[in-house]
């Protein structure tokens, strides 16, 4: 079967525990999961280090990545450019573990069309309602922040569709294991196991023919 | 999120431990699962009971369950009829339980194209050596009879890809938890949960708006 790891793309509404959720998945399966380490021009924070939050890069070093396809998706914020380095990932894949990639719907998209084999997660709340009251409850945001993000929710909706599973993130230690079984679940897939039916063919034919 | 059951069609090599898995499913979630039960115009074997083992019918009675539309499959061996009705599989379907149908590659094909939500699982023994070694071990079969076994593998084989999953059956166990854990996270899928996502976009307009 399958021994390469699976790319999976994790999104989700701002507020749906994302972050909480990865976190702990990869806590508790450090062998299994690897996290996609983006690459940015931002400059680091205190505490960040280079290859552990972020690499770190000069607009000049992160240009020269587009330029050579060193980048599977990359978008530009404000002034900073942020991507995801190839190199990485692939090498992760290959050692086989399943890579971890939190990243917002066009990024998905653009990873999609990169690694047509990519896993689609989108992480939720089990309703709206819920979600406005977790963004609510932080009691850090002002009325308009939350509904700029609820606003942003609306639409972030519209792509939910595209995603292969939902992830409805109600209790986090249920949640994790759901998500952890449905990642090992996809390394049975027909598709992904190309080569060992193949295989079987061909062992079947020459056992038919003894 | 989905509380409808899956139907869910399990197809195999002769020799893979079909039989094996799916009783070991059932009876550690009985709750979970139902088998579907096939209608035959055969006769009772001794022991067997109707809507047990079979719904016991008639020639004429499933001439006219299938002129009514009544069966989501069926075929004729020999001077028999045994096909699937689609009442009790709708009926544990509707009740929430995931319906298993035991059924080789033709009628999986027929099924799928019935209810385009199928899930289509295939049992294979982890090599073909492995399965000519459990076909050979049980020691009653003549060599012709393994060989005509062997033979009919090669063509099952030639339907593999069609097929969701590969439950490769190794050790019964870890089969019997991994065929558990596809199912239950196929529950999980987009295309599975339309209502919930249609509700969460509808939803997150009318939050938007207050």
């Amino acid at each position: 079967m399958e021994t390469k790891g699976i790319l999976t793309v994790v999104s989700g509404f701002s507020g749906a525990g994302k972050g909480t959720l990865m976190h702990a998945l990869l806590q508790r399966y450090p062998e299994r999961y690897a996290l996609s380490i983006s690459a940015t021009t931002r400059k680091p924070r205190d505490g960040e280090a280079d290859g552990r939050e972020y690499f770190f890069k000069t607009r000049d070093e992160f240009e020269k990545m587009i330029a050579k396809g060193e980048l599977i998706e990359y978008a530009r914020y404000v002034e900073n450019y942020y991507g995801t380095p190839r190199a990485y990932v692939e090498e992760m894949l290959e050692s086989g573990r399943d890579v971890i990639l939190e990243i917002e719907i066009q990024g998905a998209m653009k990873v999609k069309e990169a690694f047509p084999d990519t896993l689609l997660l989108f992480v939720t709340p089990p309703t709206a309602g819920e979600l406005e009251r977790r963004l609510t409850r932080r009691g850090t945001e002002t009325a308009e922040v939350i509904a700029s993000r609820l606003c942003r929710a609306a639409e972030e909706a519209q792509g939910m569709d595209r995603y292969d599973y939902l992830i409805v993130n109600d209790d986090l230690e249920t949640c994790v294991e759901e998500m952890h079984s449905i990642i090992q679940g996809e390394h049975s897939r027909s598709f992904r196991n190309t080569e060992f039916i193949q295989k079987i063919k061909e062992d079947l034919q020459g056992l038919k023919g003894e």
